[in-house]
């Protein structure tokens, strides 16, 4: 049995957002993953370097999961009309539609959380409500056929989760060890509690900018959303 | 001040080995990540998706760090001497020499581990001795300027310890937290102890074939190493 697996790849999206869940669904058996964009034009990430999309919108075939990692790059995804689109499209008979990061806020974009529980990275889950999904302060979020997980590095618990519901927990436990995944962070400071609010601080400030600017696609985005759904 | 932060990219590699540390590294302010091989061709990596290269190895510029990640495709590196050399060459003045995973193995082929404890992917720690090396079974191992991380996920815990080391730990717990690196494993079976007997071995028997290629090859890169140090 083959399961298509595809991500939605654009510029300057968060890598890992990407890279850790496909590392992960990979390695489920009969699983193929796709990187999907308008083009087959390498794709800057946030990181400096490039990755190659592996397939287009148009000739993308239909996905089993469709997964929207996040990163700054969320920016124009939300309020551009044919990525919108092709996640419409794509969802309408994907069998999971996921996202980690704050790639869910690209879902809600297209209207694919109304009334569903999501997770998201903690900078941005404020935001969801805005589209009409409820923001679920944990790693890993399941609704229906929603799977969501928090900021980046929740991709990989999101994706082994994910991985146990499509092929069970044998091969999931078996990924997980094959990837040595038995975490030590050598801080203990990966949430904003645990942080405090010091660290927390400093890092809204390094990102005051992007976040402004983002704020200001979220508010075009939602009302475009709105608009059509009153239509 | 930059840094200039190198990753060997090779054919087969493992690519989480290294996309979870260059996300965490690019962080460091003033990080200049490269991703390096013989040519600028994309790469295509364990995953079915192509990177590319940023530089190569006649390009890069001398790096503070050198990071090899692994995965199947060390089988290839471990006995090219352009690969080895380039390592060579790149670690005389490096202030850092790292791997990830099996990367080690590169490392301990190009005669940089010997007399050095390293970690490893615990599939492949035992084969460290043949290359002069001393496995430590360790999520993250620091022996003087070698940092080197244990299987596939540890890259992530082996790039904040190194952070922390170039950038101080105040700039590390940021970058964890902006990473959201809060590790909620579902399963708790990321080594073979806590994995249990059963999956350990269904684990090696998939991965049977490739164990058997590899260990041929260790066994080549063992005796050039030797014959070359005798000379």
């Amino acid at each position: 049995m083959s399961i298509n697996i595809g991500f939605l790849l654009f510029p300057n999206l968060t890598q890992l957002d990407l890279t850790g869940p496909a590392q992960v669904l990979s390695r489920i058996p009969g699983a193929k993953v796709h990187l999907i964009w308008k083009s087959i034009e390498p794709i800057l990430t946030d990181v400096g370097f490039t990755i190659n999309p592996t397939t287009t919108f148009a000739d993308c075939p239909q996905l089993d999961v469709i997964c929207v990692p996040g990163g700054s790059g969320i920016n124009e995804q939300m309020v551009d009309q044919e990525t919108l689109n092709f996640l419409r499209h794509q969802s309408k008979h994907a069998k999971y539609i996921t996202s980690v990061c704050n790639g869910s806020l690209i879902l809600g974009a297209a209207g694919l959380l109304v009334g569903y529980k999501s997770a998201c990275h903690w900078m941005w889950s404020s935001y969801l409500e805005r589209f009409g999904a409820q923001a679920v302060d944990a790693r890993v979020v399941r609704d229906r056929n929603h799977f969501s997980g928090g900021g980046v590095t929740a991709g990989i618990d999101f994706a082994l989760t994910l991985a146990a519901e499509i092929a069970g927990e044998g091969v999931a436990k078996r990924i997980q060890l094959s990837l040595e995944y038995d975490p030590q962070p050598p801080f203990n400071c990966g949430t904003p509690t645990k942080a405090g609010s010091e660290i927390v601080e400093k890092v809204l400030l390094l990102q005051s900018e992007r976040i402004k600017r983002i704020e200001q696609n979220i508010v075009i985005a939602a009302r475009t959303l709105e608009q059509s759904s009153t239509k």
